[in-house]
């Protein structure tokens, strides 16, 4: 039977995330991979889990196995509502903060319109920009106001997925600015900010133009990622729509999942394991960068985060990361080809690789066959 | 700040959940409410969660904390694929079925295109359909073919919500042969098929047209709400779009509440667990029968489900269930106006009624309060 003909013309445009076909065709634990953006397994809280799991079924008992409001359990809005000082009414909560990126799309943007990003930016904000037809146009681009409307501009300030950049006070005052002027929105994606190393911390969009910026946070990296849950900060006119959206999505976040959530936050239980968290990540950071320096040949370069889980790498002029691929692969090691992170592909020499995931131990073997396979030095 | 033009086209037409507007307003606990669709929490395994949560933490450890597959891990995929005698490439994990509902819709409706279903159907489906701005026809609307492509017809075969009846194995067949005949896909949506308490079990759609039918089951009244899960059992060809539109929406579903489910469905727990709520509700079912036929007065009729949470109820012609709502709520009672159920808003005379939710003992508190106020005999 040919189902071509049912599909719908959003379809077309959906594009597969490579990230997550490279998972299925490979056994992560058979090779040294930069490739995915997993947590290390070493921070999930599992003691903490097993006490507080038989915590929320003593102390919420049916009401943790109950469907739930679609805004959220109000114990867990309340929480957030303390821990980033908001009312209540500007906290919606989320099954992921994916679902926070597809649900604005989808609430904005019309096929035809245009979303501001960073180039590169994440791969799951470009998968569901596209996949709702809006194009895409670079915060650079002078004829991105004449392209369409623009309905929102979206950013990872802190961090970002994949450069590991963070954006400086001026350059969030800039983008401000220019939104008030051009009048758009900004969604504010901000998985990794409670995750820094090194360096001061700087304001969220959030905090400088709250009537016009969505602020979607995630438990993904500050509790674990089995919990798919996350949240929205926001105008209450604007959450109130997503509110109406996320009914026919999947009518509430999990309930169980959030009760979980909401004692882990509320109690400190987070607080004591993100100090944890953060110390093994800053010397995963710091081991990155040295086996970086002590093994990549001349002419490769990368840049130095203060904090999340990525950094970016450039090969000289010339290099494809997506050719080279395989090559990586059958070596033993995998990162993801930078192009996939730009709008257009372009950026063929670069690569983002993953320093959360591995023991360090293993980060020093996989450092090095990269840097073979970069060298021209792997055995086929 | 003004936000109207920064919405999308689908935003227009969303709408509302009455049932959901209904649990914001009132507290449930203190009313009697046949509104919602909530399980009796008698039928949640606290017992069975309470061990399993602990295995799931030994036995998986961080492997049901990170995230997982975007199908869905594979431990729960192969017991929904054993119990039901499908091939593993046959079964997607939603988070939830009414994300199944939403996912089917994305991927085949376009704006304009035509849905056929029952009238009454289920409101979030109707939510659903009409938020991504599909053309909704009955089944007997001769003209349906005439208004738009035909994508696919959506039913619940078995207990159906809101009127809780069952299609005969004729109907269904007759349903396919349409379907064959006029080329279009069937979405079966099947939460309720496994809580039957009378009657013979008919075939589903899906053993009798598999090449055109996503079948969708669901977590929520086999196990427990709170953890957002159900599955689609369909084409593998259509299951791919699916599997590529459900990367972008929440990346994979909770990974944690998959683990639960499929420890509770493979050890045989969920069956010992069924039995006890079949048992329970048959009770319930017969209960609400003989109060219905106790206190209502003359001219009031109302369907006689053979399974599932819901029945229909018919007051004589010239009432107004939606009008008669705030008066019932006043008097302490809760119901969900029929109306709601049909896509053109028709049959005021109408109401739906759970009769999973309440305790026995206030079931017949409740009956007799909706009585009198059918009977017009109620306190202002």
């Amino acid at each position: 039977m040919n189902y071509e003909a049912f599909f719908s013309d959003d379809v077309g445009s959906f594009l597969r995330s490579p990230v997550r076909e490279i998972f299925k065709k490979v056994d992560l634990a058979a090779i040294y991979s930069f490739a995915g953006g997993y947590p290390d397994a070493a921070t999930f809280p599992i003691d903490d889990i097993r006490r507080i799991s038989a915590l929320v079924l003593e102390k919420y008992g049916a009401k943790a196995l109950q469907y739930g409001a679609t805004q959220g359990v109000t114990e867990l809005r309340e929480v957030i509502a303390k821990r980033y000082g908001v009312p209540l009414a500007n906290v919606q909560i989320t099954t992921s903060s994916q679902q926070g990126i597809d649900v604005c799309t989808r609430v904005f943007a019309n096929p035809g319109d245009v979303i501001l990003t960073t180039a590169p930016t994440y791969l799951g904000a470009l998968q569901s920009f596209k996949s709702y037809r809006a194009r895409i146009r670079t915060l650079d681009d002078a004829d991105a106001f004449s392209s369409g409307r623009v309905k929102f501009c979206y950013v990872i300030p802190d961090f970002q997925n994949p450069s590991g950049g963070t954006m400086s006070l001026e350059e969030r005052k800039k983008l401000v600015a220019m939104a008030r002027e051009r009048d758009f929105l900004i969604v504010e994606d901000s998985p990794y900010r409670e995750l820094r190393y090194s360096g001061e911390e700087v304001p969220t969009i959030y905090s400088l133009a709250p009537e016009r910026t969505l602020h979607l946070g995630s438990f993904s990296k500050i509790f674990a990622p089995g919990f798919r849950l996350g949240w929205i900060l926001g105008p209450e006119e604007l959450l109130d729509r997503i509110y109406v959206c996320k009914q026919s999505l999947d009518l509430c976040p999990p309930v169980f999942d959030q009760y979980m959530a909401a004692e882990f936050m509320g109690s400190g239980a987070l607080d004591a394991n993100l100090q944890k968290s953060i110390a093994l990540y800053r010397a995963k950071r710091d081991k990155m960068l040295s086996l970086l320096e002590k093994y990549m040949p001349e002419g490769v370069s990368w840049t130095h985060p203060e904090g999340g889980l990525f950094l970016f790498l450039t090969l000289p002029e010339g290099f494809d990361t997506v050719a080279l691929y395989d090559r990586a692969l059958s070596a033993g090691v995998a990162y993801v080809a930078g192009s996939f992170f730009y709008p257009d592909g372009s950026h063929r020499n670069t690569m983002r690789l993953n320093f959360s995931f591995l023991d360090a131990s293993r980060m020093e073997a996989g450092v090095r066959l990269l840097a073979d396979v970069i060298g021209g030095r792997s055995q086929e």
